[in-house]
């Protein structure tokens, strides 16, 4: 997976949390850029950014970089969903039009609609894309250069997206060991909704049902492992969290009305004592997980 | 942990599956006891269990050994949840009545009210139990000598328990590591269907959503690792969950019926992009996660 050359020349990453950290460390432990620049909003962040190898170096500024970038560079924004716009603006303001843009929001297209929003077009130089990866950690600390291997990255360019664009873009997530995949962003935002963003709702949920809904304080006590597993994504981060949220409220309210109708059949199943009902839904779902599961599998020893 | 001398003479554990053959390996690779039957129902399990050193004998009807059986002896009834009273029946039938008796059922109440309908009372000898671990895996082959290292023990003996059985089965979980505490059976069918079953019905009925009501083939081609963890549970073995869910139908119905009406307050937080409410759910959600979870690192490390 380590390239024996850079694949570009600098790589700016706004925003050094765990997944704008974890691109810009793999990237300069695998001489994948000539330089590794994280722009942070603080100076201990910067500081952290350079003390821990993350980048060669750290400004709080984009405006003071931009003058330095051309078309063999490449631009990261590792922000929260909600906060990208007022990054867009920045670069839309101060960069070349043949740098590359490309982001890593959970959510496209509230991010596409941005785009347009700021640029009044959607511009050769922006490659959308999602980096299928991360961790209930987060900040600088938590950035792993390893991050990325064997992870999916989906790309969702836009129709006037420039080839040597995203050629640049895949490179970038190639040389980290990442998969890339392109894709719609009305799928990406529907298959996410679902699989990530959906499962969140619900772990915030039940840990907030069993911590103040539910009158016992040694609730948590007796909780086995299957819990702890279970629940680990209700110790995200919540900010990102209530971004995607309401960034992605269309496709996930979609996928929660369809999972509320189908815990209310399974509730009136155990209610009136349906055996043939659990049984069938326990196994569908068993060797649905099943499958997937041993996909993953297939996929990772390909 | 490993004891010197045998807690008990003889262990017989009906059910080589997860938690009867885990438990009889554990006892017996720590000499806890002079001697370890299975009582199982196939030939193939008793062959299996014996080649892999789950027991030191392997019977198919517990009438063949319950003459040999007396007060330094222990059952384990590790039978999914609804087999329970026929197990019972046939131990009222052909066992002493200064043996001890015990199970690893999730469920109390239902099994509590299984040895009252059996027995006619709550009898000495019966002491009923709930080891806090477990696996998404089943089976003779799944059993784990070191499964209940560290991990919690819920007895909850009835008023007419005899001390020297409920201090019987005390030792033969304390040789495998466990720590034993007792409760009452509301409290823990309470707890335990709010921790672990009410989570296997969302997992289950999350994955059944996926697979069946969103139409998407290619949904889970992308989902991420938290998806992983997330539904790890719903590859549990879909009869005994079955089972339980009949077993703890009040409580389970209770905690689901909160967790859907939070559940519902969030989908409105979502629909009406209530910031407010969104960032205080995640935030005190997290918060009680992290909790928990440090409480169990403190446990663990004491």
């Amino acid at each position: 997976m380590v390239q024996p050359r850079p694949v570009i020349r600098k790589l700016v990453v706004i925003g050094a949390g765990l997944i704008g950290g974890s691109l810009a460390k793999g990237v300069k432990q695998r001489h994948g850029c000539e330089e590794a620049i994280v722009v942070v909003r603080r100076q201990e962040v910067a500081d952290r950014a350079l003390e821990t190898g993350v980048a060669d170096r750290a400004v709080l500024s984009l405006a003071d970089i931009a003058p330095e970038l051309n078309g063999e560079d490449l631009i990261f924004i590792a922000v929260p969903t909600l906060a990208v716009t007022q990054v867009l603006e920045e670069i839309k303001n101060t960069v070349a039009a043949e740098v590359t843009v490309t982001d890593g929001a959970s959510v496209k297209g509230n991010v596409a609609d941005a785009v347009v929003r700021v640029y009044g077009t959607a511009p050769a130089q922006v490659v959308l894309g999602h980096p299928i990866a991360g961790s209930e950690k987060s900040g600088v600390d938590a950035a792993n250069p390893d991050l990325y291997e064997n992870h999916r990255v989906i790309l969702t360019p836009s129709d006037e997206a420039g080839e040597k664009h995203v050629d640049k873009v895949k490179a970038v997530w190639e040389c980290v060991g990442a998969q890339v995949v392109e894709m719609s962003i009305a799928e990406h935002d529907q298959v996410l909704g679902a699989t990530s963003h959906l499962p969140h709702a619900i772990a915030y949920s039940l840990v907030d049902t069993l911590a103040h809904d539910i009158d016992n304080p040694n609730i948590f006590r007796y909780a086995a492992g299957g819990f702890r597993d279970f629940t680990r994504i209700a110790s995200s981060d919540p900010l990102m969290w209530h971004d995607i949220m309401r960034a992605n409220k269309t496709d996930v309210l979609q996928s929660l009305d369809l999972f509320m109708a189908n815990l209310q059949r399974l509730r009136g199943a155990i209610e009136s004592g349906n055996s043939e009902y659990l049984l069938e839904t326990f196994t569908r779902a068993k060797t649905a997980r099943d499958r997937y599961i041993h996909s993953q599998v297939k996929q990772k020893n390909a």
